[in-house]
Order: C-alpha cells, then structure tokens, then sequence
C-alpha cells in the first residue's frame, strides 16, 4: 500500500505490545524490537501480524512474522518462527496494536497545525481565496487554484493544473494533475469503520490515503473516505457528480461517469468505462467489471462481471428489470 | 418536553389570543391571562391547549386547560371549564398561537448575535480553529474541540471531550459528553414543516430541540432538525455515518449504527442496538423496534417489531427478500 | 432563454471559427461575422446553429441561421441559405463554438473577483454574518439577510426579503423576493454535462442560470445546477427540504413540495403542486405532470401524467404499488 503520509512510530517491544494485549505469555522476548504491524503475506520477521479465520491458514503457514495476533483454534496453522498471541478478538486486537503503531490515524479532530495560506510559500505560487488555510506536510503542484474558505489540512500532495473549489476539506490525499474538486467536500477523512461495543465503540486505525488520478472531476459536497489497512482511488479521468459518497478502501478505475447522490460501500472494487446512474448505491466488498451501467436508483448487492448492463434493487440484468416492469 | 432554550414570551391575554384569531365569542375573558399553549394532556388551567382529531376525545373530556382551539364538530367532548375556541383549520390556528407564545421558533435566519470565540471565555478553555463563532446561550464543556470556520448558533450545550469537526453549522442543541460531529453538518435547524398554503405556505413553530446523547458520532455533512413539538433524540453510543439525514421529532435509541445516506422521516422511532444500511430511507410516523437490522437501500413504510431483519422497497423479511430475489 | 449574466463574445469571424472546426471548405465567407450560435429555430442570419438528429429536420429546413453544424446525411435538409459545416460529431463541435462565444461557462473555478461584504454598498442596506464575499455583477434587494461565510459569487441578483443562510455559494443565479436559502447549499454552478472521451472528458457550456421564484425556500445543503442550454427554475411558493440535488436544465413548477434527499435528473419538468416523497429520485427528460404525488423512495422512470400517485421502483400507481407489497 502506497502511503506517503502516516508515520509509524515504531520500533515498539513486544514486552509492551503483550502488555497492552493484558495476555500471559512468557516473557523471554522482552527486548525484541518489533517494527511495524502487517498482514501474514507481507510481515517480515521484525513485524507482528494477524490471524483471524481459517480461510487464511495457507498463507499463515507461510508467514515470516515473529509474533502473531490470533486465537487458540488458529494457533497450531503457524509456523515455529511465529509465535502466537492467543487473544480474545483477533481484530479488536489488531486494532489496538495497530493504534500504537499509527496513533495519527485513529480520531480525526481538526488540524490544528494549520496556518494561513498568506504565511506560507504558497502564497506566490497558487491562486488562492479568502481565509484559506495549509496544514503541515503540503505540497501543491504549478497552476493550482484553491477557493475561499478551504482547508487542506495535513498530509496532502497537489499536483499540477489542480482547481479546488470553495468550503472544501482535505487531508491524508494525493491528489495528481488537473483534477478539479469543486465546493463543500470532505475528502480524506477516516471512514466509518469502528469495532461495536456497547456503549463505547473502539473505532479502529485508518492508515490508507485518498488516491484521485489525473483529469478526475469530484462534484459539490462529496465525501471520500481514506482507506483503513489499503488506499481508496479514484482511477483517471473518472468524473463524479454532485453529493455522492465513497466509503474507505473503495476502489474505481478508469473513464468511469458517476451521477449524483451515488454511495459506494466500503471495499467495493469499481472498474474502469463503469456509468453509474443517479442514487444508485453499492453494497460494501463486491467487484463491480469493467465497461458495466448500472441504471439510476439501482441497488447492487453482488458482484457485476464485464460488459453488463444492470438495473433495480437488486440490481439485475437490465433488460429483464425493463421487462418485468414494463 | 425537556427544552431549554425557546424563551415562552407568555403571560398573553386571552383577548389577544382570541383577536389574533378572528373570532366571535362572548370577551368576558378579556383579562385572563395565558401562560403557555401545550397539547391536551399536559396544559393546566393557566394554558391554551388544541383539539384537532376525534381520537383524542377520551383526552379532551379530561383537559385542565381553560380554553381550547377546536372545530364546532368536537367542542362537546370538552369540559365545561374549558371553552372552545371555534377555528376553521385547528392546526394552522394551533401554530399562530405557538408563534405568539414562541416568536423566535419560526425562521431560522442567520444568528447574527455572534462573536468570535476569541472574544469569550471558551478561549482558555477550548481548542479552536480559525474563525470560530458562537452565540448567545451556548455553555461548552472540559476538553472540547471545535474547528476551522465553524458556528455555534445560540442556544447550545456541548458536555465534556467533545470534538466539533470544521465548517458545521449548530443551534438548538444539547450535546452530551465525549459526542464527535464532523464537518460539514447542520444541526438543530428547523425541520421541513409547514401547512402547505397556496402561493405561501405557512411555517409552523419547532420549539423542540436536538439531542444528543453520551459517546456518539456525527458523521460528515450530516443534517439533524429539531423538534418542533418534541425533541429530535440521538442515543447513546450511536454513530452516524456520512451525510445523513435525520428529520425533526426522530428519535434514534442506544447503540445504533447508521451507514451513509441513510435518511428517516420525520417522528420515527428507532429502538437500540439497530443497523441501517447504506441509503435506506424510513418514512415518517413509524416505529422500529430494538435489535432490527434494515439492509441498504431499503425503503421502510411499516413499523418493524423488535428482533428482526429486512430488506426491500418496500422493506420485508431480509429471507423473503433474498429468496424472490436470487 | 432568460440570461442576463453570461457575456457573448461575439462577433466572431467565420474564418475563425472554420479553422476551429479544423476542416475543409471554401473560404469565401471568411469575413462573415457571427453574433452567436443558437439552435435551429431562434437563429437569424447572423448566426450559426447545429443539426444533429432527423428528428429536427422540419426545423431545419426552415432555419434563418447562414451556417450550421452537421453531419453529411443530414445537410441536404437545410435550405440553401445555411452553410453547412459538415463535422464528425455535430454536439462536441456545438460545444466548442459555443464555448468560444461564451467563455466564461465552461469552468467554474472559484471567483477571484470577489470582495469583502464590507467593502461594497451592500454593507448599509444588507444584514450580513461574518466573512460574507461578494463577487461582481451582484444586486441584492431590500431587507435581505446573509450568514456567515457565504459567498455570493459573480452574477446574482437577489429580490427584496431573503433570507441567506450560512456557509453557501451561489453564482449566476436569479432570486426573486421573500426567498429562504438555508446552510452549506451550492448554487449556480454548472450541471454535470460533458462529452465522455476517453483520458480527457470534454465539458460542454452551461449558459444557462438558476431561477428561484418568489416565496421558495431551498433546505440545507442543497445543490441546484444551472442550466447548460436552458435555465434550472424553481416555481413560486415550492419548497426544498434538505440534501436534495437539482441538476442542469430542471424545471420544478409552483407550489410544490419536495422531502430531503431528493434527487431530479437533467432536463426533467416537473408540474405545479407536486409532492415528491423522501429520497425519491426522478430520471433525466421527464415530464411530471400538474397534481402529482410520488411515493417516498419511489424510482421515476417514465413521464407521469397529471393527477396522479405513483410510487415504486419504478414509480407506478400507489394503489397497484401497495397491493403488490400489502
């Protein structure tokens, strides 16, 4: 995952990573520095992972981590070199170990680092409003424009030819070259993604950024959610319109036409030359092909293969939507 | 109705009242004056009260409330010490009357009673943004935040380690402690209630509040009315995903998850411990009860009881709707 | 059209504008001016039109217009007073000709051109918020109010008592008197209308304006595009609840009523005394007759005649719709 921007504050001892987990464990690895937490496949033996279903007991075998978050039925699937923290909720944990890892990217209050643009170098270089305001960690490419009232808060890459329209919000987002994202967004913020627990959720980490490449359009009052453990994206030249909504880790490709009011669920994979009707909205963690229409106020609950046309809720193959309802 | 904002501009004289009201009826009561206008059940023998439906007669008959706005059809149902006030439209006159008692509760202009909040005593105490505004009538908590560009209208309390996101818009609240709203919001304006009048309709009073109680999350560009009769009510622990909207007099229980888009008519119920997926919508009037689960996209136009899942437009058995739909 | 904001830069040579076109044709006209383009029937002799549909041939066999964008098969049908400058693709040439008589419609980055409310006439006859912007080419009426952090961007005029909200944009748009325009609303900007192209979409102008008539009022965080070739207009007396999205070329009648989150497609008309139910979304090119009540949730897909109740997905008569669902 390509992230720029949260810092990971490790090296952390396993000595207290075990006691933050409030697990018995012999202690003989106290001094062991561990650097960053990942998923099985990419762990290296300097880094604590997590285990928590079966269905990834293959790559488990395999995994190069030290020490692993998981549960006692999963435990015997490790190899030697790992050694198993058996924990109650393998993701509550993970998220907790994740937290001290990136402790940036759990709550997302204002940026309070921030200055005005006037005070900045930017000053000379960009067209910009009243009362706009830069966060710590900007960048911001040639031939930009930002509107009146527009925060870019921390953690965020402009690239060239970019136009930011007005009362816009934007942080931990790369943003590539003449992209315009017009008045009243929130891009960038952490999604909603949070353990249930009663009467105090746990929210856990969001480390992934907001992706938007080359010639995308972002109409008014959209909100795009930055990933948790990958990125979101908005592929090339992809033009959405106005007060839709993107939920973290959502990925779409290419040449895709989003009309207004859209929603697309957490996870969901859009490919590219996708039209995407008015109101329609995309349940979370379906694949979504490419060259796919998919008609206004639909409602997709299942993945969609290439070169479909669908409609209706749930969203079916179009024609016999039309027919059904002719 | 707790409510500790809309100042009641009353005694008024009954004279006035009945002036106002275009009536004939004998002025003998000219000097009596009237405390509050307040619904059958609760109005004592100081207050104006209203009668508008034959299914409120068993409640009519036992009213303390010395004078009542009524249609000739019902006036037998009262007592003999309260005189009807025969009007045409019982609800129109219900609202003129609420307006004298309740001036400041009609339109919801700008409040231009506000300073920065550099120029006020939340200086030392809050962590603020840049031009941040507040009103009259607003108490903020220990460990507060609020954000760039933000509005505390008058008449808000905001409890202890509450976070206030950036460019939102806030009157007529009580917040609670340790509540997170995030950018973009507007909360306690009016809801969407008039009578309908041709060539200008007639807007009636909201004298009700928002709510929100312990450890709950507002997500971005959220739009939370207020009451008008009752308070708009957002329990404990409940979160809010992204531009949500909940209309006035909805009353959301405890632990309660709402994925994005979703909006609730106005009056709903919805119990505890209740999901809702992304861009449902819930019609006005109903009752959802404790532990139901409502998929995406759903429209729901009965009351749902307690325990179960659904899904559809309109809303069913999530199996029933899963079964005809494979 | 109504359009009193966007400047014509005509005249513009022939010449100039078959060099545009990139293609071959006897240059004997080339000291020809043209005063503007514009479609089939409203062009004089002076100015250029287009030709893209059969359908229009009637049309275009009468046209005053001395040249018009075409496509080979369609050419014979104009009389032999109108040039035809045969193109590939008869819409993208419209656009890029209209585009050089109308420069200013295509982009609509953020108005540099504004300046504190402070520093205008308005600051004595206008009750305004705090970091109120005005943009150039504005009227504002009598006893008008507007919020904090509003901007009122080029070409806007406003009549007498409106009433503005805080945190919104408004730009090329006509208000008539005693309007309310709630918070964190866009308004004016242009529609969602460009011509798919791979890597590099092509926008096409928006000449149009937003026309709100007396005693509307537009909840919050509304979005109202402005027309492209036509104006977006919202009738007397019609109310907007929150969230509701309004796109290009939309024509709403009087005295209509419309729940939040509501979205209408491109182009759709819609009757007087409507009522459109919660988040019910309305496609592109229809007609919603006089009378019409649709259901909340409801999906329009075809026109509705006068007089009628609809609901559904797609909308159909309320009586089938509930005893299909009972």
């Amino acid at each position: 995952m390509f992230n720029p921007f949260f810092k990971n504050h490790g090296p952390i001892k396993i000595s207290e990573i075990i006691k933050l987990l409030n697990i018995n464990i012999n202690n003989k690895y106290e001094d062991k520095e561990i650097q960053d937490i990942k998923d099985l496949s990419s762990a290296n033996n300097n880094d604590i992972t997590f285990f928590h279903s079966k269905k990834y007991k293959d790559v488990a075998k395999n995994t190069k981590a030290s020490f692993c978050l998981t549960i006692d039925a999963l435990k015997t699937f490790l190899p030697k070199s790992c050694l198993a923290l058996v924990v109650e909720n393998v993701l509550v944990s993970t998220s907790k170990i994740t937290s001290i890892f990136y402790p940036d990217s759990i709550n997302d209050n204002f940026d309070d680092n921030i200055i005005s643009i006037s005070d900045t170098n930017f000053k000379d270089k960009v067209s910009f409003g009243e009362n706009v305001l830069i966060g710590k960690n900007v960048s911001i490419g040639n031939n930009c424009k930002i509107g009146h009232n527009t925060i870019i808060e921390k953690n965020v890459i402009i690239g060239d030819d970019c136009s930011i329209g007005s009362n816009s919000i934007i942080r931990n987002t790369l943003v590539k070259n003449n992209v315009r994202i017009l008045d009243n967004c929130v891009i960038g913020k952490h999604g909603f993604g949070f353990f249930p627990i009663k009467n105090k959720n746990l929210r856990y980490p969001h480390i992934g950024i907001v992706l938007i490449e080359d010639n995308c359009e972002i109409g008014c009052s959209a909100t795009i959610d930055r990933g948790s453990m990958s990125n979101t994206i908005i592929g090339k030249n992809t033009y959405l319109d106005n007060q839709i909504h993107i939920a973290h880790n959502v990925k779409i490709g290419e040449n895709s036409i989003i009309a207004g009011q859209v929603g697309i669920a957490g996870s969901s994979i859009i490919g590219n030359n996708v039209k995407i009707g008015g109101q329609a909205g995309i349940s979370g963690h379906l694949k979504i092909g490419n060259n796919v229409e998919i008609g206004g106020g639909s409602g997709v609950i299942r993945d969609i293969p290439d070169n479909t046309k669908v409609m209706g809720y749930p969203a079916k193959n179009i024609r016999e939507f039309l027919r059904v309802n002719k």
